[in-house]
C-alpha cells in the first residue's frame, strides 16, 4: 500500500528544481506523490498551512512538513 | 545504474526525523543513499560545505544541496 506524499510549490525556480530532483527521487512504489502548484490552486494554501507548511517548496510526508531550501513564503501566496 | 544521494545530519531530532522520513522515502532502485553523521565524521564537514550545504539535515542530490527544515548550522559543527 502506498503512502501519501504531497509536494507543494509555487512555480519558482527553487521549486521547479526541487520538484525535478527531490520529489522525483521519492520511491513511487511506496509513495503516491501529488504535486500541488499553489499559484494555480490557491484554494489549497489553507490545507498546506494546516499541515505546517511555512514556505515552498515543501514536502508533506506522514503528515509532517519538510521545507526544502527556500523559494517563497506561504504568506506571499495568500 | 543508481545515482548517488548523500544525506548529511548531525544526530539532532530534526535530523533524525528527516532521515526516517525523507531520506527513507528515496527510491533505492535509482539512488544509492549514503547517510553521513557529521558529528561522528567531522572530517567530512568540508565535503558537505563544498557541495553547498549550509545546515543540516541536508540532502545532496545530483551535486545540488537541498536543506530540509533546519536542525543546526554547518558552522556549529566545525
Amino acid at each position: 500500500m502506498t503512502r501519501k506524499a504531497t509536494f507543494y510549490h509555487a512555480g519558482c525556480s527553487v521549486c521547479v528544481d526541487a520538484e525535478q530532483t527531490v520529489a522525483d527521487a521519492i520511491d513511487s512504489a511506496r509513495y503516491d506523490v501529488e504535486i500541488v502548484h499553489l499559484g494555480e490552486v490557491p484554494g489549497r494554501v489553507a490545507e498546506a498551512e494546516a499541515a505546517g507548511v511555512k514556505s515552498v517548496p515543501a514536502l508533506v510526508l506522514g503528515g509532517q512538513p519538510y521545507h526544502i531550501n527556500f523559494g517563497a513564503s506561504l504568506d506571499a501566496l495568500k
